[in-house]
């Protein structure tokens, strides 16, 4: 056995899967609705050169689950393609996806290696739909629902910054520190709201996508698929603590790394009025579906048009 | 709507599947029993650069099929991530690939854009099984079954040098030209054989993978999978018209080529000794599985062991 084969028997034996990873495609026996999400990570594009192979692939995996999580689906298998220069300890890599993955409750299936120029990982996962529960999609807000998000809006965006930078902040008072710490560490690993996802999928009725290109850009695509606009309470936006001072002492304006900072990996929601999510989701009410079109922002006594506005690949 | 958004309407649009694109995980209704594969295409390691998009597209596509075809599944859904730097024709791109996979009965659910500084599709194809099939798999050759190709070996890999090489040949004789043209069209399209994977798929015991990695790499993995060993006829390997001649200009060696070029994308197969697939399918038997270990390649009068030698990404 040569390279590419021998990691490839030795992945087997490590996800335990060798049945599925033997041939040219997995054979899987899927329970009949499934919900399948694809994403990539690419270095310089997602996230910075030099970052740990270990941090890539659970990056790589939470990014993935949190499209699972919007669609109030079950994590169940993996498709991993692999394209990265021959210098990357790939062991590291895989050793790492395997043990996030085994944590959600995911089995590696299947995949293709090949050598890249530079880093790119392409991750497709497979969700059942939990026996009690319905898709979550984004086309089912009416008019009158109350938006939530899952968490604080922006924290990623300044972790970015904060990387970008280089700088640590670490020898600022303790508090700044902190608060640059868990914006780094928000950055560097999103946690999927996958409770949350379920929760909704068993709600009556509930739409959500999760906040990948910035609140504004993700909340236009929600209004858009359900056909409503939105008034959004601007000064009422969860922020972590020492947000705003960390936000200063990086130069950045916080309301605007809250509505257009991206790659939050929370949900954002909408149910009817009448429903409250559990406190254990610690979610915020942002603002109400109107009957309308467009997005109105009410903040410090001003009212606005929210643009469309965030992270766009294509710009 | 911004770039990235207009640029997902618009193939929303053109595919049909409004319904599977809008999500941030496309749902799907499976019947119970499928094949997944994933694979990608790089510049630069896959195809050289300067390939018009509309290939690189149908490229993407055959080879993954070739893949489902080696499983005797029939092709059903894709799912593609795109990174590709900014000044991509992305349209003319996902035009060809919609159009091809129209003609091959797929449905594009899902995917992901990104930009990144070179380009790398890699697509997710899922099959199902055909009622009155079953999967063929790599380890269910026995000793005693005879071995087959389904179709001509080296050619892709000789279009690939004649590619490198910036010659076409054009001005030469009119059979080594032709047999230029064919070796990089065989190159640039792989054609899947998905009618032949389905007619494994219903015999009582059939064993394939489709040889990307070149005959003697595929085979080491056959047999492997197995158990078995092999002897093959080296004088009997089927070749294409003008195949000599075309490598006599190239300087490559035909049997060297045949053996470890790679990117064949026809079918390797097993099938007990006395059953011979139709015609139609123009394959030709090389060998024959034994109840030992290694290959064995016999060829101009010579017994030798053919090593484990061809593509590997890791090397």
């Amino acid at each position: 056995m040569r390279g590419e084969d021998r990691l490839t028997a030795w992945l087997s034996r490590q996800a335990g899967t060798s049945r599925l990873l033997g041939d040219d495609a997995a054979f899987l026996s899927l329970p009949g609705d499934v919900a399948v999400t694809v994403d990539s990570q690419i270095e310089g594009v997602h996230f910075l050169p030099g970052l740990a192979p270990e941090r890539i692939a659970r990056r790589l995996l939470a990014v993935n689950l949190s499209d699972l999580a919007a669609c109030g689906a079950r994590p169940a298998y993996a498709f991993l393609a692999l394209n990265a220069p021959g210098n990357l300890p790939h062991r590291r890599f895989l050793s790492a996806l395997l043990r996030a993955a085994r944590a959600a409750g995911i089995r590696l299936a299947g995949g293709d290696l090949a050598s890249a120029p530079a880093f790119a990982a392409t991750l497709t996962l497979v969700g059942t739909r939990p026996r009690s529960g319905r898709w979550v999609r984004r086309d089912q807000v009416r008019a009158g629902d109350r938006l939530w998000v899952g968490g604080t809006l922006g924290e990623a965006a300044a972790g970015l910054l904060l990387q970008r930078s280089g700088g640590t902040l670490a020898k600022k008072p303790a508090p700044l520190a902190r608060a640059a710490r868990r914006a780094v560490t928000r950055h560097l690993l999103p946690t999927p709201q996958l409770e949350l996802g379920a929760w909704l999928g068993r709600r009556r009725r509930a739409a959500a996508l999760d906040i990948s290109d910035g609140l504004a850009r993700d909340l236009h695509r929600l209004c858009r698929a359900s056909g409503v606009g939105a008034v959004i309470n601007g000064d009422g936006l969860p922020i972590a603590d020492g947000f705003s001072a960390l936000c200063a002492a990086l130069g950045a304006n916080p309301m605007q790394l809250a509505l257009t900072g991206g790659e939050d990996y929370i949900l954002l929601f909408a149910l009817p009025a009448d429903v409250v999510p559990p406190p254990r989701f610690n979610a915020t009410a942002i603002g109400i579906a109107t009957a309308g079109r467009g997005v109105t922002l009410n903040a410090a006594g001003k009212s606005s048009a929210l643009p469309d506005r965030g992270f766009d690949h294509l710009q």
